[in-house]
């Protein structure tokens, strides 16, 4: 069965960095090696610079983002626990169900999709709810290009509630400041600014958030998830066994990270700031008016309204098989309505930008 | 970092075929990519050929075996019911404590490790508990190279109760007859006899098993495992965006299903028959006793007793530094006084045993 070289500028997967392939080709270690022991440490290592933490819990977690944003969710919260949500996209609402699933009592802070969320909204509701068990919203939500603002969260140190942060789409794309913002745990996905495949989760757990997974009175549901026992297999000295960890794919994620941390963490942000800014321009000029809220766009995840008359899957279709270039249809209320452009990782190119544009000028 | 070749001979993983490895560094597609449906398509297809079953819901599940196993529990309990689960090793156990976590009861038919289960009495306990929601057993256990008998479990068919099958360590290494055995849902692992890293978990779930799933009054506690949504994106005919599918590891195990059918599964079970038996045989010669009940030994996955005298640690570590070769010490109560030998996938071949065989007898 023959399959296509794409260059891949959706909402994700983008294309890996050519390390982060060189990694997933690398001799299989069993997961107990001690030579595969010290690629996962580094591994950890690489996401502590990278998620800009000291928490010693940083892993990756065994499924996609959203198993992390599961595992998040399932160990901070109990039944019978508040949830206060953020929603101005897909993603939001994700996390709203994920918690409900998790027997939580979700408020959820509902905002108009393609505009930032305020947070001071969701502040006041902390407010309102003193014994709320954590405050989640989306840094970068796929679904609508927006960037919410969510360092002024970092008030929430001050309270007793824990600061949850999608990272998804932001980690090692934009900056990600999880000590300085008071981040108390925070998930991402490897096949977005990370230039990895999609399977991994890389996740962190700050000091009081980690209290807060050894004081639970139940379990967590899932014991695939849980981060007491997931724990004690990365980051103990013992080692203890829990389940077989994706070996490949971590290979995959130390590689791509030690070509992130190579080029230089700034110089990847600027990297995908230029491309973004590059795109952002040339849009409009081509009938694309951009969709999200001006001074909130993310430079990695950029949606548009399609033109008038534009036949939406005709197009992407022309794209996909005349030029093996994939981009996003608009997802949820902006389906058929708007596409979502991702120059992430690797993808982050400005030879992809001219790529894309050369394109749609010839299809259009 | 520099890592070594291993010639992997542990309780997985094993090696993976070259076909795997190729997959893996494949081009990347995108999950709605209609070039990757179809490679999902047609792995899903191998799936059921592999597990010798017609159920449509045969898919493989974004994370590892223990993924699997949770994705079949969180599934068909609700809180409440009651699972009867055959417990004579660490996997059994295993089961037991995912079902608790799901709320139900769990009512544990235990084992001595080292035997085989019998199965009547897994029908008698659910005689006794004729509302039980399943009963569930481990084929090969991993921690004991023992395999159980399964396939008079089909009499579950004449009943409400559900039969869930454990096949990480048994699946495409020795038969499994889902259809013919009545099997109501099964998961398996990447890493093992399917030659494949791991990172993925096949599963498979019949038509009253899907009936259950959809007859739920409650939601699956898990977004990330609910197979109501999943099936919507691999098998309907929407394709349902739910997660993104780890790429990269569907197309190495469509790869290694596609080596495992051209080289023939009756082929493949031989294969691995021929070379459990040659080290069946020449392990007790050794010094080595079999530990498995005779009749119920696994050829993929040999358990044996330490010789009197032999330093566990310092001979594995030896057989790891000098020779590159991988096996697995005891677990659970057998830690320290028994060793597993895996011969997996593309491991299992006369070659690895006789290299095996060679180190040893140069070591000892």
């Amino acid at each position: 069965m023959t399959t296509t070289d794409r260059l891949l500028l959706g909402p994700g997967p983008g294309n890996p960095y050519p390390e982060a392939v060189a990694g997933l080709a690398r001799p299989l270690l069993g997961h107990m090696d001690p030579e595969f022991i010290a690629v996962l440490d580094e591994t950890m290592a690489r996401l502590r610079t990278v998620y800009r933490t000291a928490n010693p819990l940083t892993l990756p977690i065994s499924g996609t983002g959203s198993a992390g944003m599961e595992a998040c969710f399932v160990n901070l919260l109990e039944p019978g626990d508040t949830a206060i949500v953020g929603a101005n996209g897909v993603f939001g609402d994700r996390m709203c169900e994920v918690a409900r699933r998790c027997g939580a009592e979700v408020v959820r802070i509902e905002g108009e999709w393609g505009r930032a969320l305020d947070p001071q909204r969701l502040l006041d509701a902390q407010r309102a709810h003193p014994h709320a068990r954590l405050v989640a919203v989306v840094h970068a939500e796929t679904s609508t290009g927006v960037r919410n603002e969510v360092a002024p969260l970092r008030a929430l140190q001050d309270t007793d509630t824990l600061f949850v942060l999608d990272a998804v789409t932001s980690l090692a794309g934009i900056p990600v400041e999880i000590d300085a913002w008071g981040v108390d745990a925070a998930y991402s996905a490897t096949q977005k600014c990370l230039g990895v495949p999609p399977g991994l989760s890389p996740v962190t757990f700050s000091p009081r958030a980690v209290a807060r997974v050894q004081s639970r009175a139940t379990p967590a549901q899932s014991w695939y998830l849980d981060l007491a026992l997931i724990a004690s297999y990365v980051a103990g000295s013992a080692r203890v066994y829990h389940h077989t960890a994706p070996v490949s794919m971590v290979f995959a994620l130390h590689a791509a990270l030690g070509a992130i941390l190579e080029e230089g963490l700034e110089a990847v942000w600027a990297r995908h700031a230029a491309v973004g800014a590059h795109l952002h321009d040339a849009l409009p000029e081509m009938g694309f008016p951009l969709l999200a809220q001006e001074g909130h766009r993310l430079p990695e995840l950029t949606t548009a309204w399609l033109p008038d008359g534009l036949d939406d899957a005709a197009l992407r279709r022309a794209l996909l098989s005349d030029y093996g270039i994939e981009i996003g249809g608009g997802l949820g209320q902006f389906a058929g309505k708007a596409w979502r452009f991702g120059f992430m990782g690797h993808s982050a190119r400005e030879r992809s930008v001219v790529t894309l544009l050369g394109a749609l000028r010839d299809l259009r």
